[in-house]
């Protein structure tokens, strides 16, 4: 496989004068998702992880609801990129016959764009109760996540996405795009036999609409980001119960929607070794 | 029409305590793309410059190859968001069938992810000569771009790109969505009835394959970003003959591909006042 990221030569100009020199460059390639021999997209991703992104993205378009409905997954690199082959169960593959019918449906009517929208801003689905999380272990967090972005090190050009499970570990995935890395992080959970109910996705990203919204399909109960949310985001994140934490630096974070989760009793922080 | 920001109530941990207050958040709504009644797309987006996102959209997706081939826009405001309905000219309306016909094609083929990969990375349109441009000029473009980026001041969470014109005089235009606010800005010089074939395009962001991609089909010789390139973005830059500077900071930038329009001659370089 094309690793994530390679070193390209580049010229550099600094304090007035121009240098020869390289810079490890992060790779975007095009990934082609094929479910059942059609294509239902294709996505510029980092070339690491696949086997997660096309799982997770899957289950975050709602073509799958479960891991095991894909029942047969390859990945053939060619020279233009990778195709992610995915044949499904046939109750998947009803769901998805079902939404090609609907997407290809009647041109032209005076409702389209109306209709559109409706489809686009689909509220995010409810969460459950999840498990109260201390800015303590938050910020924990944040540190490991940032630790383990290899990627993120070399190139300072791509995002990341990790779980915070209830015992403090974590798991990360790394991609040019932030939605790419959030599916790609529901994927390696869902490969794993694991959802992310009782914990916390954190991001390195801004939140948009999108990444409430695959976060809510993956479960999530708590969605915290380093960087701020978009209106929309807030408004579909307190639809769906979902506790939103943005902003989060090193000298504290910001609560929008459902902060109940965020416990800041003194006794119930975990003491500081 | 909506503000692209307001004021959201949000609660802030700072220092081991729990603090009421409000943050400035960008808007991200739904804009519907629909031409002769059928929708293109649903993007995400700040609300504002519509128009000009609307006409960016058209002409960078390819579906317009001038301005004028929209004969009629119309920007409704529904309650999920907004509607941008576009009447063709013949010419493109033509156009915009035939790429309808090919994209709902024969489902199930074998080789459809490997033909939606073509698809996908199709190369860049290459771009003309150009002017020269200094290492001055260029820090003074991004100088002015921050400070026109009247959204990104209030919010700190969208994107700005900019046509710097061989006078030196900028246009800028913001989006939540780095790739927008490019489409807007490429709207925008086209409503005004000018391209982006003499000057450069600097931009807030990373640079993606899709940013080259619409840069090129606005002609710009020279795209300049504050962040890093993706591998895949160098190489189109180089098929069309793009200069692509990135990492384009207060001490200095990088040059990636096509240097001979960045004219480092001290000769060439405009005195500093």
């Amino acid at each position: 496989m094309t690793g994530p990221a390679k070193p390209l030569k580049r010229l550099a100009w600094r304090d007035g004068a121009m240098q020869e020199g390289t810079r490890i460059v992060a790779e975007e390639v095009p990934v082609a998702i094929v479910h059942d021999g059609a294509t239902y997209a294709v996505m510029m991703a980092s070339p690491a992880d696949l086997e997660d992104f096309a799982i997770g993205f899957s289950l975050t378009e709602g073509v799958i609801d479960d891991r095991t409905e894909v029942e047969e997954l390859e990945l053939v690199e060619t020279e233009l990129g990778w195709v992610a082959r995915m044949w499904l169960s046939k109750r998947s593959r009803s769901v998805l016959s079902a939404r090609r019918r609907r997407l290809t449906g009647p041109a032209g009517c005076g409702l389209c764009g109306v209709e559109s929208l409706t489809e686009a801003v689909r509220p995010a689905r409810p969460v459950g109760p999840g498990r109260p999380l201390t800015p303590l272990a938050l910020a924990r967090g944040f540190d490991a996540m940032q630790t383990a972005q290899t990627l993120g090190r070399l190139t300072r050009a791509v995002h990341a996405a990790a779980f915070l499970a209830p015992d403090g570990t974590l798991t990360v995935r790394e991609d040019v795009g932030r939605h790419n890395a959030l599916d790609k992080l529901i994927g390696a959970l869902a490969r794993q036999g694991r959802n992310a109910c009782d914990g916390a996705i954190l991001m390195t990203s801004r939140v948009s609409v999108e990444l409430v919204q695959k976060a809510a399909m993956a479960g999530a109960p708590i969605l915290a980001a380093v960087s701020a949310p978009s209106t929309l985001a807030v408004t579909l994140a307190d639809g769906a119960g979902m506790t939103l934490v943005a902003v989060a630096r090193a000298d504290g974070f910001e609560l929008f929607t459902h902060p109940h989760r965020i416990s800041t009793k003194a006794e119930e922080q975990p003491r500081v070794a």
